[in-house]
């Protein structure tokens, strides 16, 4: 009975310590070097090589080692009749909030513009907006979403959410499903995407969704690169239809050298820092799901791979 | 009976509307086309000519159109047996807070770094901070600073403050005077300056300051261009023991055209636009105050011309 940590651009290292911390009890294994693959009940999981959790035969529980399972879906070979979990990290949404509220309030308080200005030594105040009247569009309700949604509200701003399914949040007007995204769209001035990457959203920032903002609307994505149609964000942004974006994931991580979005002046790059996972903070979590396991109980967090989140 | 306003860099007429929208019958003038300068008792001042206030023989109360009052140090004819009010205007403190958070998240959350690696196409993830590690110091604690500093308090930051005499302030460590100024500095990751315009405070932004505080701090100057010893800022910028400063005051405004602030890599300059005095917000304080000097009772915001605050 042991727990294999399978990741291919992370340092393992960190995670054993954290959840040595947790229970020092806890035999810890680290692919490739695990003793015995039939050992392994539970293995930590991030971007792992297609078609390697076929060699585990005593798999019961998988667990991503962030908030996202998108990475489980480029593996044909998955283990679909296998529970898998993911990390919900009250400090991952803490860290993604502040993430987003750094790029909201630097569109908010035209530190964009500033910039802009600055480059031609140019001193002109923009017209001061408030909050009540900046409208913050937050695509994509869960514990991410949610948690940064309600925070916004209580700092002031206007805040709307869309989701799949009706979401009920305290302060925010919540639209749902395809029939209610053009009426969300055009309230919204400042647009987050934090929706699960599933094959409905790939793709869903491109140019119809930015023509049906009103103009001057900024774009902020923290979830998923695929999300996004690149071709179209350059156009509606040299259109002067989009004011900016921010961007933190891309198709291809890290962004290739040569591509356009380092040079863009409306484009802010940042190299997928919105929120990274303290193996300290989810150790506990992960220990509870294994014991959970062992003890045939439901897990917490479970996520059905199917559908995508 | 009737009040003037004497302004040089404002357009005076968005006042007369809110001082009319609060109270219809108050007989509103604007200099210099007075009626006659000895009708009026209440002037409505900013950056008004030197020597001007002396042409009108019945003044009972001079009143700030924005929070600070140095302007009116500039005059050394003012009449300074007069009673002197500033504005107090609670949405001033949140435009002024939500100007300083834009800056400290921007900081905090490394936009600043990116930014530069962005200019450079360099993917490289800086160590995340977190909000409890990142101790924000504050230089006056009156009505805008004690309120900032008690909103970054709330959203989770660690915060100390200094003032000249000590202040308590929910959840801050409080510094007070010349021999806690040291100890304050030291603990300062992002120092914002919102001190008043003082003899003791002016050029208090100096080497000795920027020394003193931890190699990589970031400085915010939302006060007056005169707290700052430009060259020294510029010095500890490339020397790399400050990380950066936005500036939102000059010495000189407009900013002039060849100072090396605009192309410096590791300043962001704005225009003055930090807190912007809504004559809305504001017309009711300043007619009471009127209200208040007509019937002899003790006025709202009163402040020491020879103190400076």
């Amino acid at each position: 009975m042991a727990i294999s940590i399978i990741c291919t651009n992370k340092d393992p290292q960190p995670w054993v310590a954290a959840l040595h911390d947790v229970d020092a009890s806890l035999d810890i294994q680290v692919w490739p070097n695990e003793k015995q693959k039939s050992e392994i009940e539970f293995a930590l999981c991030w971007k792992h090589p297609e078609g390697i959790l076929q060699n585990y035969p005593n798999l019961r529980c998988i667990s991503s080692m962030g908030a996202g399972i998108d990475h489980f879906l480029n593996d044909s070979f998955f283990p679909e009749h296998l529970p898998v979990v993911r990390l919900v990290d009250p400090l991952l949404a803490q860290s993604m909030f502040e993430y987003i509220c750094t790029a909201v309030m630097f569109y908010f308080r035209e530190f964009d513009l500033y910039q802009a200005q600055q480059r031609q030594a140019c001193w002109y105040q923009q017209p001061p907006q408030s909050m009540a009247e900046t409208t913050i569009g937050m695509m994509g309700l869960g514990q991410l979403g949610g948690y940064a949604a309600e925070k916004f509200s209580l700092m002031g701003f206007d805040v709307v959410g869309w989701s799949r399914s009706r979401k009920s949040l305290n302060g925010i007007q919540t639209f749902a499903g395809p029939q209610e995204f053009e009426t969300f769209l055009s309230k919204t001035k400042v647009l987050i995407c934090l929706l699960p990457l599933t094959p409905q959203t790939q793709g869903i920032l491109n140019r119809d969704l930015f023509y049906n903002l009103p103009k001057g609307a900024s774009i902020v994505n923290v979830a998923r690169g695929e999300h996004l149609v690149e071709e179209d964000l350059i156009e509606a942004l040299d259109a002067d239809h989009l004011r900016g974006a921010c961007l933190d994931v891309f198709r291809e991580e890290p962004l290739p050298r040569k591509h356009p979005f380092w040079t863009h002046k409306k484009i802010v790059v940042t190299p997928h820092c919105s929120s990274i996972t303290n193996p300290k903070s989810v150790a506990p979590q992960i220990v509870q799901n294994y014991q959970l396991m062992q003890n045939g109980k439901p897990l917490l967090n479970r996520v059905d791979i199917l559908r995508g989140y």
